[in-house]
């Protein structure tokens, strides 16, 4: 094991911390094997946590949210058997539990996220999401580069399937005609921009201030010769400016933090045309509660997913009207296990393009978000809107499930 | 025109107010002719409101949203044109219009609701509830007695068929499927409940504080031989009581108040299964506002039609998981269309068993409703949840759309 450091025997007093830790989560069915061999726990567990060394074990005692991804990818944790069921036990069994108080001064500080301003927005996006183009090519779909929730049209469907679903269903709800302005709000590596300009005959301009993802946006619009409907634009969404027939964002609110919302909600009121047609897609919550924090400070700084209730402070300001919310969890799910599937299927790739370190957390960080979608923890929210007084509404929702290439 | 006393001559004060009460409506296509026959206006308009005296003028200069309903009742306004439009073109203009300071004071005294405490609950339903189940059959559908809004299939569908329809909408969104246990909160002359048991095959438990209706939902459940599989009972929602799959709600919560919104959510986290299925169908808002005072005051006291951020208040302390929530206003303008059309058709019958003065305040209330949705002032949201870790969600929306009575 690495990262292992002769600690002797366990004592009572790890014994007993480790029996505290599993009391704090509410006894699950995992045990805790410390680093002299010794376990603590139920017998019939579905999997166990194995921990190298003391300080290993204090700094879950103290902070597991936080410390237990970055132990895990250091290998000062490891699992004895199936990660995804270890998380999902952990995380039915966590649900409800209250932090011990004196933790909970200790979390409010250490967990706190990172602020979304301007430059801030731009940080934070350029460490996710410029990891280089090449490696989100080894594990996301090959047609559309998607690196957001699929919509499997039925349980079997591919990833590559699934996306292009998506970006149908994003179109038909959004009621796309030939010759209407797109404007989106980041647009990611351009997929969903092209897909609308080449498949329903719209012109997009399409904001991120990611430049490794607009360089491959911009080199493939070039090549599917789509350059002169789809512009990419390296610019902040709050720098929107014109007037546009669409508004979408699929992926982006995650990132946008709740403090920034009337914001946003001001944007899009300036840049909606009275007849226009707005979504909103984005990973949600139930209640009100922070990012994982290890998430938020090693995989996406700033994250916070809202609850319908927090995305309001968009919508109210404005009186825009929700026509359509669609919360489709359980594809995250899918989505995510298909690219757990690609990533473990290319992981010497990802071990020579980084390390075994990064390997780890990239594991940890996809089977967590699997657990996070299956336990509930977190949604994923479609929302469709318009401006209160527009009456050209689709009569029914029936359309969207008429034969089409979604297959529904 | 009733109600006028001689009031002489109009002065510069009486034409210098119309044109106050015009300019603070945002300068709607609509004129003022006051008692004497002097107009005050554009001279292009859709119809004009003829006042009969100088306090009626007052009344509205002071308080058009509370007093206006109450002077048409009386007949000391009348509409010259069509009252549909007049409406929505007064609720158009007057959007977003401000309220000059010295009269916020008067309305936020004169206009605030009735409480809506168990007592208060039961006097305020009473109210429009008890006025006689007669009354009800004279315009409502024959098959479903449906006093919420329809969902039409196809813009063509009748009244009947679209009330069928949205029993079938509202069932399939719950996916009842035989021996499920359902609770009904608000059961109105229990159409739902009876339409459930007798359709999908599940034992209903519905509630209501009305007698009449509930004397019309026993007598028709032991007609139609149901009286095995649904109990009516006479009683709040806030004492529900048992354990059950599924917790429907149509058209109730307009009538709860957001103060009650936590207890809602108790009583529903108390009796849902962990399986469960919830909906609840409510007349909402875009932006918090209250209800049209006129219509608070007269036809339904303590009512108030939330957003889906007030909604919250319900599931939010119990994450419950919002998994879709409809938007059909444009439905309920056509169900009180047709309702409005029937009313008409019966109003010699409706005069006769009440008076002229409950004809014009009834005739109003429809038209001013189907104006509330048209302009987009009033939304109908259906909001589908269950408990956060259910998995048994539906792959997606499709089957609500696949060939079945809907005929969507």
């Amino acid at each position: 094991m690495q990262g292992n450091t002769p600690h002797g025997r366990a004592k009572g007093a790890d014994l007993a911390l480790a029996e505290r830790i599993l009391a704090g989560m509410g006894n699950p069915a995992l045990a805790v094997i410390l680093w002299d061999g010794s376990r603590v726990g139920p017998s019939d567990t579905v999997a166990d946590v194995a921990v190298a060394d003391r300080r290993a074990l204090w700094a879950i005692a103290l902070n597991a949210d936080l410390h237990f991804g970055d132990l895990y990818a250091a290998g000062r944790v490891r699992i004895d058997g199936d990660l995804q069921t270890f998380l999902e036990t952990g995380y039915r069994a966590m649900d409800g539990q209250p932090t011990p108080w004196p933790l909970r001064f200790l979390h409010r500080w250490q967990n706190r996220p990172r602020r979304n301003s301007l430059n801030g927005s731009r940080e934070n996006i350029h460490h996710h999401y410029d990891l280089g183009n090449d490696f989100y090519r080894l594990w996301l779909d090959q047609e559309v580069m998607q690196y957001t929730c699929a919509y499997y049209p039925s349980e079997s469907a591919s990833l590559e399937e699934a996306q292009i679903a998506k970006l149908h269903h994003v179109c038909r709800k959004l009621r796309l005609k030939p010759g209407d302005t797109v404007v989106e709000a980041g647009c990611g590596w351009g997929g969903l921009a092209r897909f609308m300009a080449k498949h329903y005959g719209v012109k997009v301009r399409a904001f991120n201030v990611s430049q490794e993802q607009l360089r491959f946006a911009r080199e493939e619009a070039e090549r599917q010769g789509l350059s002169d409907r789809v512009e990419y634009v390296e610019d902040d969404y709050r720098n929107i400016e014109g007037t546009y027939d669409v508004f979408v964002s699929v992926g982006m609110l995650e990132h946008v933090g709740t403090e920034q919302y009337p914001e946003l909600g001001a944007v899009i009121d300036r840049v909606l045309a009275p007849h226009g047609r707005g979504l909103i897609h984005t990973i949600g919550r139930n209640r009100p509660q922070l990012m994982n924090p290890w998430i938020e400070k090693r995989i996406f700084p700033g994250a916070y997913p809202p609850t319908l209730r927090e995305m309001a402070a968009i919508f109210e300001p404005y009186a825009f009207s929700i026509q359509d919310v669609e919360n489709i969890r359980l594809h995250y799910a899918r989505t995510l296990q298909h690219w757990l599937e690609r990533f473990e299927a290319n992981v010497e790739t990802v071990r020579q393009m980084f390390d075994e370190h990064f390997v780890r957390t990239w594991r940890l960080y996809l089977a967590g978000s699997i657990a996070s979608f299956t336990t509930g923890e977190l949604q994923l929210f479609q929302t469709v809107f318009t401006r209160p007084d527009y009456n050209e509404l689709p009569w029914s929702r029936a359309y969207l499930y008429t034969a089409g290439e979604e297959g529904a």
